[in-house]
C-alpha cells in the first residue's frame, strides 16, 4: 500500500506495475517517453501517475525497469534525485545467444549501479529469474533477491511478499553475480523444453 | 532397473546410491578406499556391489560422485575403461568462500571432463543444484540437467525421473557452467535463510 516508481515503460515495467497495483499500490511510471508511460498508466490504473524522466522518485523502492545496457546510465542521469532510495536491479545482462552473462564477479549491473549510486540509495536485485509473463500472471511464485543491506532487502522482501511472491534471498551484494548467471538458467530451461511460462524457484522444507 | 556405477564413497555417493537403490536399480560402488565402498554397498543394500577403482564399471551410467578438483583426475585415471559411458558431473567448484566458481565459462568441469573422456563417452551434469541430504530424504523434487547429446540426455532424465524428481533440461554442454553457477545460488539461498534442506527448482506453468 506504498507508492512504487518504476523507471521503464516496456514489458517488465508492464508485468511488474500490473501486480503491484492489484495488490494496493499505487504506482509512478518514469520514461523518456512520456506518451507511452501515460498509455501505460492509463492501463495499470489504480491512480498510476507519470512523473518526469529524472526527476525525485514519489516512492521509496523505484524499480529501474531497463534494459541491462541502459541501467547504469539512467541511474546516473537520475544523479542525486535518487538519494535515499531503494533501487531495484531487474536486469538480465545476457550475451548474443544468452548462454552467459556480458558482466563478471565483482562487476554485475547491481554493482555497477551501486558505484554510481547517491548517497544513501541501496541496490537491491529481484524479479530477473521470472519471466515477465510469469509476473503479470499473479499467481504465486518464488522471487530471489539479493543485496547489501539487511534493511533494505528486508523492505524488498516485505513488497514482494505483498504481490503474493514467496520472497527467497540469496544473499548480500556479491550475490547478484550468480542471480544474473540465473537468468541464464532461467533461459536455459525455457528453451530446451520447459517453455517461457516459467520462474526459479527452491523446495524448501 | 539398471545398474548404476558410482565413483565414490562419500556423501553424495551415499545420498544418490541410498535413492537409487530404493527405486530399483541396482548400485556399483567403486572408490579408491575399498573398505568404505564395501561399508557403504553394505549399508545400501539391494545388490550393491563393489567394482575395482579404475576398472571398467558395470553401469552404462556411471555418476562421478568425487569432489571437484579430484573428477578430472579420476576420469583421466579411469581412461578407456569409461568408453560408450554416461558420465554424471555431479560438482560443485565453488571458491573458498562459495561467493563464486573457481571455473570459466566454456571450461566447466564437465566440460574439462569431456575433454579426458574416451571415445563415446559422454557428460551430463546433474545433481548438483540439490543438497545430498534432500536427495536421500526420497521426495518429489525438481532436477536441472545440461549435456551434449539429445539422446544421452533423454537416458540421464529418464534416471532422474526413475528417483521421483521432476527432469528439467537446461541445455547444452555450455550450460553446464550455468549449472555450477546455480549451486552458488543454492549456497547463498540456503546460508541466507533457507536452510540447506533445499533444492532448486521451477515453476513451469
Amino acid at each position: 500500500m506504498t507508492t512504487i516508481s518504476i523507471i521503464g515503460s516496456g514489458n517488465m515495467a508492464t508485468a511488474i506495475g500490473t501486480r503491484a497495483a492489484k495488490h494496493g499500490h499505487t504506482i509512478e511510471l518514469m520514461s523518456r517517453n512520456t506518451a507511452k508511460a501515460q498509455a501505460l498508466a492509463d492501463q495499470i490504473g489504480n491512480g498510476a501517475t507519470v512523473g518526469t524522466f529524472g526527476a525525485r522518485p514519489v516512492g521509496d523502492i523505484v524499480i529501474v525497469a531497463v534494459l541491462y545496457a541502459g541501467a547504469v546510465d539512467v541511474v546516473e542521469h537520475y544523479g542525486d534525485a535518487l538519494a535515499g532510495k531503494v533501487l531495484v536491479d531487474i536486469t538480465n545482462p545476457f550475451n548474443a545467444d544468452a548462454s552467459g552473462v556480458v558482466t563478471t564477479a565483482g562487476n554485475s549491473v547491481s554493482q555497477q549501479i551501486a558505484a554510481v549510486a547517491p548517497e544513501g540509495a541501496h541496490v537491491v536485485k529481484a524479479f530477473n529469474t521470472i519471466f515477465g509473463g510469469v509476473i503479470a500472471e499473479d499467481k504465486p511464485l518464488d522471487a530471489f533477491y539479493a543485496g547489501d543491506s539487511a534493511e533494505v532487502k528486508a523492505r524488498v522482501a516485505a513488497f514482494l511478499e505483498s504481490l503474493g511472491m514467496r520472497a527467497l534471498d540469496a544473499g548480500g551484494l556479491e550475490m547478484t553475480h550468480v542471480l544474473e548467471w540465473a537468468g541464464i538458467l532461467l533461459v536455459g530451461l525455457a528453451r530446451s523444453g520447459a517453455g517461457f511460462d516459467l520462474a526459479l524457484g527452491a523446495e524448501v522444507r
